[in-house]
């Protein structure tokens, strides 16, 4: 198996690679529109670490909406299932990962899930910290250690620019504290400035595809056997992953590819082959529901020829 | 005619004053749950400036909606017609006054009407002035000319109540922002104390009920004879008074009385006789669409005996 | 005043046609489809009968949705404002004319007005008669003697089409049936076949000018001096066409023209000048919300040139 | 394992019978109103057939939008996957089963996915056959088949008061024949009544549970190895199940059980264990989201004790 993906892999991604003209890279944040709209990279882990990369693989990106899958297991850590879903629902939304229609529409106002923007909001502004400075330190240093302890660090810039342009997760988290889902102890700059940070961590996609490997093996990194996150809170990451992983589309990502994904604004894309390999891609060009273009592409090519499909 | 108002006015108040039961005072704003609820005061004014008043006329509350149709007229003679109705539409919207559904769903995200919360918000920001203290400077005066010149002031107390837990305006404030409505230049906070300030402009029935007389002379004054407002801005705004000037119950309003007006959330409605009467009610008990339910009630009494709907 | 009139109007007509370029001809019922897209008709008639004709006058076209006034009216006379306000609201939708969005998002799920489809479709139910054939008869010699006693017959050919292709508002009306607003005793095909037939009565703008004319005086004929309809449904009605006559074009319409109109689907259009005169426009070019472009046009030229606007 | 099952599952049949209490039975359609609200039942069948049943497993019940899992993959199988997503989407929704907003909402008005009423209406529209009859006849054919060929039948009395009071459906259809998902060829009324006689086909627990094993062996029956269903039609089939197999609260039901399953609104519940078990459950009583409340009661107790999540 891994010598047909070792062969096939640098063929998969030039094909899938010219998909990348279907997308356009992300503009509403300027430093985003910076990333080549042509890139395409892939890392996969298997358990005893050995690493296949193919294509852009040395591209450094920030991690954007990825970053939601594992603030959520943060949370969940802190504050236990009960503590979290009290501020959050289980449900896709069928709407746009920025959409307000719900919280207007749908009683009692709760974002509907830990990925779409609402709902990420509410998760991060449940990390515990004395301060928004110590909950980055946190975040940082829980993904430091998910994705093999070497240093990750913030683009500033990207941050920046983020929380400059950021007017729609602004609105969001006011309506959220309209709503009560964040309570009135809450500063909503705070909490922004939390989630604005962990948006920006810079990865590559071998540090990446080591943090998929974690999800892929329920939680303990196979390579150190250190547990690194409690298995039922990984359960719940890639059951949301499978559901809602990939903005408005993961149904059809589910029934073409069959695997827990999560998407970022972005081009990167993380995946889970449960029990086999972690991996992670990066295709800068997005289409218009919001994922790499190339980078669905080459998920799906893979998952259908190593029949990778969870069902 | 006005025999007939003034024998009956203080029976038809103590009338309408039960329908109080049926409403709530608004708890939105911690300042205004301090109004009394059975409170019920009017105030008649006519072209000659006699003025007739009954029930609690010396009850001083804050403008709150009602200051939306006059912040249209200022930023009408500010900018223009084209200038104003480029950052907000003409339509009534059948949704609440502080929904975001058409934002989200309807091209270009434009607000619907002034009258409704985010279109007030675009409204204000396009008052001049090169400071929020100077545009809500002209703003009072603005006012004051309008309400026969005598100084109005801010109740601060509500003013900061409001500033405080207005987090659904804020919502819509960086929506707008988000939909390019409110401009890169515009600062949300800045616009947002305008506009809490021209809400929190305290003042009774009979100054209301000047302001109102104004209307009914299309912009002059009858008392001073002063042109105030231009003929096709008041044209404009009491359109919209008639459209949705009563939150979502306007089409109601519409078919029982038949007149112009304006509903605020502290319980004060302003409403216009055409050529004959400025009127000004409050009653600080509100039905479910947010109008007072004594207020209303005693507007339809008056313009089915008087025979005063425009239609 | 009618000198003036009746030298400008031609010219009006003219620069008016122009915009029939801006619109289409409505496809989505074929026998519309074949109507001849530049033409523009109008006819106005003073107390006395005096009528003005310009353009286009001797065109015949449906009344489509601008039936919806008078059985509105025939309604109100057989059922009562309460019978008829049980199964319709009185609210403005902001929504298409066609939309179901309210019915399922605001409880109860009754029309929010009677101008809308699926509140015209709950009136119609609601004619008094033992059959559809019956009360198809009804309407039409109710909009006789309001058209001034001539012959009206209905467009078979319009009708067929209609009823063979207007799935849409099958789905309306089984929505309704299902909020219980078409009771059970109701079967969704008559009520429909009633609906299409009145939709379908053929006219030329002289005699609707008369059906206007009716309007304009309260429901007197003011030609005969026969009293037609009482002066409270009128007034109901007139109502109604200023707030939702012209679908969701109905505030810009009552910003620009300020007169209650009603349009339809064919190009046509009834405005009122109240105490003065009924008017009557046919353009069958539409523009993206419904109405006639040049009749508009011509209407909005006409209103600001003679100082129409009711406010 | 199948001991620790054997041994425990009366126990947890009583412990979950009590949450039936939570729950209503369906009243909207009158047929099924008159079924047991305390009943709970339970299949489990293995690879070799062995066959555990605890509680009310004798009782009957229609399979309702059970069904539409089957007839899915009865229309892929005339269709191919590309004919079948050319009229139906892939995505979950959020919204209510019988939701009409994302037809008028989202373009091209295609509903969400299949398991709603609207893709359901679709899917059964999609199924080869000269006649209504005809395509019922195949249906119930290919039912029978999964279900171990044992005839099966038609509750005749639901089908009637299904046909009579459904109007919603009704509604559905013919919006999606407006959005052109239905072509002008087809006849709502055929198609309802195949998609209502497939809903009314009555069965017990066992007989699911049977239908349930294929699915959990990817389409072959163990017991027989007969090959009844593509592969790659039942790992779709699965992937919505889990997905949007459980209404709106389709996601929380992923979360906390993990396994693919589908609920009618009768109070029964397939559910798959992959490779290891089909299993059908019924218990009439429903919560507020149309799921049976003491059947998804059991599947969770179930899946925790058996650790099933396939995530």
């Amino acid at each position: 198996m891994i010598e047909q993906l070792r062969t096939n892999l640098p063929l998969w991604v030039e094909a899938s690679r010219v998909h990348a003209r279907e997308g356009q890279v992300a503009a509403y944040i300027p430093e985003l529109a910076k990333a080549p709209r042509d890139a395409l990279g892939i890392s996969i882990m298997g358990r005893d670490g050995t690493t296949l990369t193919a294509g852009d693989n040395s591209l450094l990106f920030t991690m954007q909406s990825i970053s939601k899958v594992f603030t959520l297991m943060l949370a969940l850590s802190d504050n236990g299932e009960e503590g979290v879903f009290e501020k959050v629902g289980m449900e896709p939304t069928g709407d746009d990962f920025n959409s307000m229609l719900k919280l207007e529409l749908v009683e009692p106002g709760k974002p509907f899930n830990p990925l779409i923007n609402a709902g990420a909001i509410a998760v991060t502004s449940l990390i515990h910290g004395a301060s928004p400075a110590e909950k980055s330190e946190r975040v940082l240093r829980y993904f430091q250690d998910i994705a093999g302890g070497a240093p990750l660090t913030y683009n500033e810039s990207v941050f920046r620019s983020e929380s400059a342009t950021a007017h729609r997760n602004r609105s969001l988290a006011y309506f959220l504290k309209d709503n009560e889902v964040l309570g009135e102890e809450i500063d909503v700059e705070d909490v922004l400035s939390v989630y604005f940070q962990h948006c920006s961590i810079e990865i590559n996609v071998e540090q990446l595809s080591r943090m998929a490997l974690v999800l892929a093996f329920d939680g303990t990194d196979p390579i150190t056997e250190r547990e690194l996150i409690p298995r039922r809170y990984v359960q719940i990451a890639k059951t949301f992953m499978m559901m809602c992983g990939m903005y408005n589309a993961s149904g059809e990502f589910a029934i073409r590819a069959g695997i827990p994904a999560k998407s970022g604004v972005s081009g990167g894309i993380l995946a889970v082959v449960p029990g086999q390999f972690g991996i992670a891609v990066v295709g800068p060009a997005l289409g218009a529901k919001g994922n790499s273009t190339a980078g669905v592409h080459l998920l799906e090519t893979l998952s259908t020829a190593m029949d990778w499909s969870i069902l």
